[in-house]
């Protein structure tokens, strides 16, 4: 299936979904009839059990029993129960993960306790991230940064482990980026910035659900992560946060809250904070959206009997290869594949850039793809056209079906149409 | 009925509901049945629409649409929609709240914002605040008065006044004591912080949607509030932050996420704050906890028509200076009315101490209301029973009957038993 030789069949993706043994995982959700949603990396689809579970937690928890659920329906240990459930997917430990508030402010919460930590030797003055890092994490740490008078260093990525120096502070990545896919190793970044005495944080936005991560074996500092991507917690989902053990009794953080206090019911009137990484929640907990959350992250748990992360991690690597592998064979040179085509350095998506053609183009075809043929993926300024592949909803089949569909849109030109050229607001 | 020499009879109160042109808005909600709920103040009830709402939200918007809900249902804007209803009923215009995050978090905004516009004037030491204030409150200004080196002032409520001096940075106050019931004239202090030099910031929690709030018209400089107490947001829900025109401008805050950028979806590496409220978004909107607080907020204006927040806000006074006499009749001199009875200083609940008892004796009445009565009030340590009432959906006749269930458990001394004696984490 991988030669330029061979022609893939749609019966050999049709066999492959056959005997995918993670294939039962797609009953889980409601997926929008007759659509192919390569868009999970932005949102990911609705499970089946979250309108019921919603339903229940609004007519009997808050209307019927009201201000009781706190305690008689668990409310109030959402934020572990969920966060717990998350540690089992990113290699932290029980107790180690709460969930809590957004991701911007869930760094603005481990960047402040990083540098904290930094504070007390004046050779560290860089915090250094990817150029292409997600922008919302580049706005935390350039405020951060300027509040602690140290220098926000943005580098492309192929020089960040040599950028890595006596200065650094702070490393802050992610894992995947959200624009080329390209997987970096967590532990060699971790070791590097280790070495040179600074700390690592990881946004694991397109991780967590998507990849292994393994947050204790790369010997990580702190590390975030949303939860409406590919833990399908729904749109605008709260975020999960967790510092290492080593850490998370030595340092505060600044968003001192009643239920990240030692003591939340004592209502005493100086702060506390809560032993372990319970201090890093700070208000009372979204239960409406934590409830929703709950749901999504237990359809990545719900692979665990099946071979949990490893097992969708192969799926996914073979989904994103098919793709890779058709587009090659149907779209000819029409493409350059942004994302690293080695396994080892591809997360679960696959960034494309027209050969010949501008970024309005680039978005043209997106735009073509929903409109004609209803297959879902983005467009990310200025020129890439990007598809994610979550293996818990994603068939070889909608892999082959997809490619089909763009390899119809460039041959029917529909994307040099005016009516695509309207660069949206929100792909 | 205010006399001491004219008894009140259950009658009365039927009438007193009939007569009730705001009677009809208890309609908008889904009460528990034979349940008398005094506890909005801390988790308001669920309204009728919401949970069809949610449904909507969930299987059409996220379900159905997915990704292109951000613009097809108007996600996207639902943290200024939202604002601007809230924005009715605290005396704010069109485009100065938005909703985002918790009280603790946008606090944590708007008192780091108030601090950078002190931050040139040396003399400014002090962040003021009551000692009764929140809790939750006052961890934040804890932590940011450490951040800015001042000293976080705290003082009993009758001596704020007194205390706001050349000195002051900023007054942090709620117009309702959580504990006592006791209304502030926000005119008054805020011009007295004024006159000080020192910046007036409100937490609106106890005040949104239960009494007249003119943010505008008593000039303060910034606003919080909490949507799931007498905004009936749901558990957990959303909170509003304002900033007055004249600050909104002048000064960031520190949570810079991606949604209070000035261009969010051209992912520039570097932030410029939105101008106007928005720059107090920071991270993606939490949609489905926005939707529950939108039914809740639209419960609110639909007494637009019955004459507002004026009209609530003479219901909620009549229905407390109705408790109020209720037990002084049935009750004796069992309790003492921590609440002030003047109207003009009073909120919208009453607060009442054993006149002889402990706190342990107090905790036991109002679990023995909930567990024989269903009468559902709170206890806040050491020695408050406290009773909410949101004029929305509370009764007059049901006010008289719990302070029947009340009488009835101070005759049956049910309150002695040691069932009753155990205190509770979460009241």
């Amino acid at each position: 299936m991988t030669g330029a030789t061979t022609t893939i069949a749609r019966s050999d993706c049709v066999a492959l979904d056959a005997s995918d043994k993670l294939a039962s995982l797609r009953d889980l959700f409601s997926l929008p009839p007759n659509q192919i949603y390569l868009d999970g990396n932005s949102l990911g689809v609705l499970p089946t059990a979250t309108s019921g579970r919603l339903q229940a937690v609004i007519a009997d928890e808050w209307g019927t029993d009201l201000i009781r659920s706190w305690n008689s329906a668990g409310w109030m240990d959402l934020p572990n129960r969920i966060g717990d459930k998350i540690g089992t997917l990113i290699g932290a430990s029980p107790g180690q993960v709460i969930v809590a508030d957004s991701t911007s402010v869930n760094l603005y919460k481990v960047l402040s306790s990083a540098l904290a930590l930094q504070r007390a030797d004046a050779t560290k003055t860089t915090i250094l991230s990817d150029a292409s890092m997600f922008p919302s994490d580049l706005y935390v740490a350039e405020g951060l940064a300027k509040t602690w008078n140290l220098e926000l260093q943005l580098v492309p990525t192929s020089d960040l482990l040599a950028a890595i120096g006596p200065h650094t502070a702070v490393v802050l990545l992610t894992p995947v980026s959200y624009r080329t896919g390209e997987l970096l190793d967590m532990h060699q970044f971790t070791s590097v910035a280790h070495s040179a005495g600074a700390l690592m944080v990881w946004d694991l936005a397109h991780s967590a659900g998507a990849h292994v991560v393994d947050l204790l074996g790369c010997d990580a500092d702190f590390a975030i992560g949303c939860g409406y991507k590919y833990l399908n917690g729904g749109p605008g989902a709260p975020s999960f946060v967790w510092a290492h053990p080593r850490h998370v009794n030595a340092v505060s953080q600044p968003l001192q809250g009643w239920l990240g206090h030692d003591a939340p019911f004592s209502f005493a009137t100086s702060y506390v904070p809560a032993p372990g990484i319970q201090r890093y929640v700070a208000g009372t907990p979204p239960v409406l959206s934590l409830a929703a959350l709950e749901c999504g992250v237990d359809t990545v748990l719900a692979a665990s009997p099946l071979g949990g992360m490893p097992a969708l991690r192969r799926k996914s690597l073979a989904l994103t290869r098919l793709f890779i592998d058709c587009i090659a064979e149907r779209c000819g040179n029409a493409f350059e594949v942004v994302t690293p085509t080695e396994d080892t350095r591809r997360g679960s998506q696959v960034s494309l850039r027209l050969t010949r053609g501008t970024g309005q183009n680039a978005y043209a075809i997106v735009q073509a793809l929903i409109a004609e043929h209803n297959v879902v993926g983005d467009f990310r300024a200025p020129d890439l056209l990007r598809f994610g592949f979550t293996p818990l909803y994603t068939r070889f089949v909608d892999v082959f079906d997809a490619v089909y569909a763009i390899a119809s849109v460039l041959e029917t030109r529909a994307y040099e149409a005016q009516v695509y050229q309207v660069r949206a607001k929100v792909t």
